[in-house]
């Protein structure tokens, strides 16, 4: 038996056909089209399924589900997406718009929060709490309790980036200020790579690339080649990232948790910093402690989750 | 049937015989003379509940459980109090050793935890997620998640008070630097105040009183009477508080948030300003929104919460 998942974003639409073990046996994608109407675009992601389960010779009786991953705020009880700003959707009956093309159970859920499901899929089945958290234009993720993602009461819960870093600090997205994503996304490494440039330009490490060159990587480049100039940027934003998550230990306890997101390719060089501001900044002492690890799944994650959001 | 709570505090142990619809049917208390070996102070905790159980006129057999409601980490699958710096506790065997005097089943769980399920024990029994926050000489609170108290894989999750709400802030009793509590906490309005009068010792605010006699009143009383000064700082606090319960929204979206503690009992005129400014500041709109309330309790909630463990 398998399990169909859909990964919604605001550019391609991804469907894979998945099997028990967290295989993608087959997947393909469409483009988004995100500004016509949703019957169009839900339309489309079940000619996708069709396609995927023709091309692979599925019967659909061998198909348990569909899963659908979708940014913004879901409404699993009822299948409703409830407000996605990036694809413009809001109270879109997703579940019954695709089951007018399929006759298959369909279960929707906030696109982090699948990826975060994605990666718990993988790990010992023993583990009863994780924590996913995935650093990139924003800070996202997905908390995982009881082995099951954690929602809240109304779908929305898990804004692990819109949490206080800085009281009155920089303007979040959200219209807050100080929130983490501000300061520990690759966004915010970014703005501090380039403040940084723009206020010492006769710094070797500004002459490195134009400010318009400047991505998540170049700090993290130039310090590994011993530039100090870069290295207290790159150590700075580790500070910001491990800080965040410190806050995350403190009140979730869970066995795992993951760092995602491109930015965690570079792997033990942020990992073990982040490792050691934790162990040293952590409340509790005397009791197990939370393994910090990189999460291992990268883009599949979403698109495995959403599968398995029927299993 | 009835169930026993007790709620073992630095100073006294209080016991209580609790009925089904939480009633606290008879309570009593001991100095728990933190100094003396675990063994002495448990032996006087169960000859408490013995007492009880003697002027209560109630069989042993009509009592389910005893729970105790402790300070610090505890181990409630192994019976365990791993850690309590206030009363000198490391890994004491709490439920063995209270068996070697009292055949029941013995809980024990945090006493912020207790007193979070003593609030919850009181609440809609549709009610699934919850969270209570005391503001006190420090900030505390519990996490109901799925109508359970939610501990982490640990035992230690749920502490509150120790995200951030300054990085880089003022110095935590925690060794972190600018915890929420630090700001938040009645302690943190003391401090606020005290350092208001210091700095202005002219104003009609800092002759209100010596700096001794400031509390966690003193700028809340005088801000009803109209002092600008001292409404300024009640301002600022409740500006701390309502920024840590953002966060804590933004993370957990539970039907219910309450608030507790003794600074609680400014009701309204502390409730109303929090709720405005959680509702301009929260991350997810266009769901059902979390209920800001005061907690209604006091101090019986760890208490009842402790006699419901068994529950």
């Amino acid at each position: 038996m398998y399990y169909i998942g859909i990964d919604l974003g605001g550019t391609n639409i991804k469907a894979g056909l998945v099997d028990e073990k967290g295989n993608i046996l087959h997947k393909d994608s469409v483009k988004t089209l995100a500004h016509r109407h949703y019957s169009e675009i839900i339309a489309d992601m079940a000619g996708l399924v069709l396609k995927i389960l023709k091309e692979t010779n599925t019967d659909i009786s061998k198909v348990y589900s569909i899963g659908i991953g979708s940014p913004g705020t879901c409404d699993n009880k009822n299948g409703i997406l409830v407000y996605a700003n990036n694809i413009n959707f809001e109270n879109v009956p997703m579940r019954e718009e695709m089951q007018k093309h399929i006759k298959l159970p369909v279960f929707i859920e906030n696109d982090a929060n699948c990826a975060a499901l994605g990666e718990y899929s993988m790990l010992d089945k023993s583990i009863e709490h994780m924590i996913f958290i995935t650093l990139g234009t924003g800070i996202g993720g997905g908390i995982i309790i009881d082995k099951k993602i954690y929602t809240g009461f109304n779908g929305a819960a898990g804004e692990v980036g819109h949490i206080l870093l800085e009281i009155d600090g920089k303007k979040c997205t959200c219209g807050r200020n100080g929130c983490w994503e501000v300061y520990g996304s690759v966004t915010g490494l970014i703005e501090m790579t380039k403040e940084f440039m723009k206020n010492n330009p006769d710094s070797v490490f500004a002459k490195s690339c134009t400010l318009d060159e400047v991505s998540g990587r170049t700090a993290f480049d130039a310090a590994r080649t011993g530039d100090s100039d870069a290295k207290n940027i790159v150590d700075k934003w580790i500070f910001y990232v491990s800080e965040g998550l410190v806050n995350m230990i403190n009140l979730f306890q869970p066995e795992v948790l993951l760092i995602g997101g491109a930015i965690s390719g570079e792997g033990d060089y942020i990992l073990n910093p982040i490792k050691k501001h934790i162990e040293k900044s952590i409340y509790t002492r005397g009791v197990n402690q939370t393994k910090v690890e990189i999460a291992k799944m990268g883009n599949d994650a979403g698109l495995i989750g959403a599968a398995y959001l029927g299993k």
